[in-house]
């Protein structure tokens, strides 16, 4: 009742055989729990309601308790009481907290459906989570921002790309989180907390796509709508083992949909088949479409250095079962291509943001206010050094891909723990920069396919392939082996049982 | 994993002892468990993804197992296995269903909030859910049936009552579910199903305000906006241990509110304490207030009889510990106030909805549809007759309430067990009306106040008061005693521990 948390962890059986789970998944060992406990901050006031016991023996005991929570609702524990040298301590417990109407770390607002769509076509029946960036006739932009929600106009029309899915007849069930700004990649919002990962509830789940991610991973929807500046929609779907594709630059209108920096910007989806993804990038992309020959694949040694050992390892086997042959190509230096998109990205977020900023002092959180002051220091003669930068590097890009296909770990490894520090996350930040860039500063589509599984997490084979061969890339890594550990359920990759 | 019941049912061990918990509650014993899960209706497809046994001894074994759901997210189940006679069997679990987005028998539409009010005021913080009757700018009027949802325009304006709650600070948390066209009191959707009883899982909701009562018993929103045509907001204050207070007739603006019987609708609210409660009909109702006088309590014969004897013995507890004098008085024939008001009821509800039903053949459940067929069958003579009656009973009942308060248990007695059947609702139903007319027909205001408990089980003691009597009644009841076994806990009330 106090959340006295060395009380608690006291409580709880020392060791590595230790259970506690609740909505969230299964924790394993006292010290999962005990950081759990430490990052949760608290449970609501309640009482205990009612008491069931059931001795097991003489030195174990089940008890069952209902918690009546002061500002209503009701919850239960299940716990596994032992007693060792004259000490009773818990080996097992399972919680239900009360339920809440939603998860707001996940949605804002939502609705069955909130939007109708035509209700047929080739995405009837599909439920669609649409990033807080994109405008939704009578509803406001939040942006992942309280403020930016509150002061937000009501949009008057529905942004052209979420139009088209609902023409498709798909229907909207709500709009979901988005890192501030969309200008961050690990999906943790400083005002409504971390979404869910859907395939391991002990790591994040990545953003800036981050609510739809969450929302596709876990069933609440089907198709995700978002956004990919420098991989926003490539992260969330390796770390959760989504299907997930950035789209050619331009290739989708971003008509209605905030911008982040508009050089580098696109529309795409999530889902959890390959299936809804196609449907949708074909509703939505024009018919000049490209293919792909993916008869040899394209590797890059740099991105394969850019990745944790473990996942190169287990990237390199996998291009090895393809049975495909391998060719090598020679991009530009990475650290050269993130640091130029870095620049221009700031360059022109501060020049969408900054005046809303201004008039908003201590209104974003720590991480991503940090973001925009590098971005508001970034000097005209920066941004125009890297903007001269970008259609060399753009088309020596274009031309090592050429009609290839680029394949490479979609990031470094898989999803850091939750309970990862500020510098952790910002460590990987840089480090998956430094490989979504190849994609963000070509133009390019960039498809991230749920085919790895490092350390019992999913991680992304990325596929990108030259201008408008969007939709052939989903065709290609439908042919690809997955490298799972369960593969009939590829979102939900298990824990190895202790 | 193929929800065979008859297995299921084998596999959990016999006897009162055997307990089955999960967030709406926890079931104590066999038969329980059993009769949950005839009705529950199977499982989404899943599979194990993983499984930890903990021993207890020889004959006994924790298991804790994670299901992987074949559309996304996990569940969690708990298991303590025993074996006896040589049979495995299960003597206590907790399961954590996959987490959904939001219950859709509770809400239709929600967000934080779905609108702003002006954040300052009585109201201010207090998040709102709002039967589905009620105009929203923006939103369309379900009325709890699917077709209607679709059919019905986008409103433009809100509705005066919203609105007087929005000007005083409270936001919209969502719009929250009705029985269909509010024509119920059991809060039994057959579209979205039956909204959670938060005070007791095993029983049913009540209804009309279906949506709004579980949500604020349950702390997903602090103040419900609804109906009471014959007894939708005090039936279901009663079943869940809510404040629920129907206003004086036309004393709150109806503009924008779905109409079902133009003669007894009226607007209320629901809440978890007097003071939420007092707070929205104060902001709500005009300042030509009346007090009541509550020094004698006003007792009717008729309305003890027509509760159940459990309910009428602890009601009759209750007023001799008020310690206050009572005063008999006699009312019109509660069947003829039943069978008046049922039949103008009729007549207006077809009036206002029977060309819609003629428009959508099929679109309403069993239990509203047989009740709309009566309502059309109504003839013009029996509806002359009827409401020829109404103002001779509405003047003899405000003349036996005076100036005093008329006491009586809300309700004949708890709310109906979930599992109980189509027949046993409908004979609560009726006798439910005999209580509940008296207001409905005197055009007076009703307060349930949570007061009783029966069975343990939350029942309400209903205060009726002369015209614009409506806040003075919140004031007198939080001066009467509560009987309830967990008086801090009013809402929750303990079950008996076995």
């Amino acid at each position: 009742m106090r959340d006295d948390t060395d009380l608690l962890d006291a409580l709880f059986e020392p060791g590595s055989e230790t259970l506690r789970g609740d909505d969230a998944g299964l924790l394993r060992g006292h010290d999962a729990i005990s950081a759990f406990r430490t990052r949760r901050g608290g449970v609501a006031p309640r009482t205990i309601a009612s008491v069931e016991v059931r001795p097991v023996g003489g030195d174990t005991v089940l008890v069952v308790g209902e918690s009546a929570f002061a500002g209503g609702g009701r919850g239960l524990q299940t716990q596994l009481w032992r007693r060792t040298d004259g000490v009773w301590r818990i080996a097992v417990a399972h919680v239900t907290g009360r339920p809440r109407a939603f998860d707001r770390s996940i949605w804002r607002v939502l609705g069955d459906p909130l939007v109708h769509g035509t209700g047929a076509g080739p995405l009837a029946g599909v439920r669609v989570a649409v990033k807080d960036l994109f405008d939704i006739a009578g509803q406001v932009v939040g942006a992942g921002n309280p403020e930016h929600e509150r002061s937000a106009p009501t949009a008057t029309e529905t942004a052209a790309a979420l139009r088209a899915l609902l023409d498709s007849g798909a229907d909207v069930a709500g709009i979901a989180g988005t890192d501030e700004f969309a200008y961050a990649l690990a999906g943790r919002n400083a005002h409504f907390g971390a979404p869910p990962n859907g395939a391991d509830g002990t790591r994040i789940g990545g953003g800036s796509t981050s609510g739809p991610a969450s929302a596709v991973a876990l069933g609440q929807a089907d198709l995700g709508l978002g956004t990919d500046t420098a991989g926003s929609l490539r992260v969330p779907a390796s770390y959760q083992g989504l299907w997930g594709l950035r789209t050619t630059h331009d290739a989708v209108s971003r008509h209605g949909v905030l911008p982040l920096a508009q050089s580098f910007d696109t529309v795409g989806w999530l889902a959890r088949s390959p299936d809804v993804l196609t449907a949708a990038a074909t509703v939505s992309l024009s018919e000049t479409a490209t293919d792909v020959d993916d008869g040899t694949l394209l590797v890059a040694e740099a991105l394969l250095d850019a990745a944790e050992p473990d996942t190169a390892r287990a990237f390199a086997a996998w291009v090895a079962d393809t049975g495909r042959p391998v060719r090598r190509i020679v991009l530009p230096d990475l650290d050269d291509l993130a640091e130029t998109l870095r620049v221009v990205q700031a360059a022109e977020a501060w020049r969408n943001h900054g005046r809303w900023i201004g008039e908003h002092p201590g209104s974003l959180g720590e991480d991503v206010a940090a973001r925009f002051t590098a971005a508001a220091a970034v000097t005209a003669e920066d941004e125009d050094t890297a903007r001269a930068r970008l259609p060399e590097l753009r088309a020596r890009i274009r031309d090592a891909v050429g009609g290839g296909v680029l394949c490479l770990p979609t990031v470094p490894g898989p999803a850091p723990l939750r309970t990862a520090t500020g510098p952790d996350v910002l460590a990987t930040r840089r480090a998956t920069l430094r490989m979504t860039a190849v994609a963000g500063v070509g133009g390019l589509p960039a498809l991230s396919a749920p085919l790895l599984q490092v350390g019992g997490a999913p991680v992304g084979v990325c596929l990108v392939g030259g201008p408008d061969t969007d939709r052939d890339l989903v065709a290609a890594a439908a042919t690809f082996p997955t490298h799972l550990s369960n593969p009939s359920h590829p979102l939900r990759p298990s824990h190895p049982s202790r």
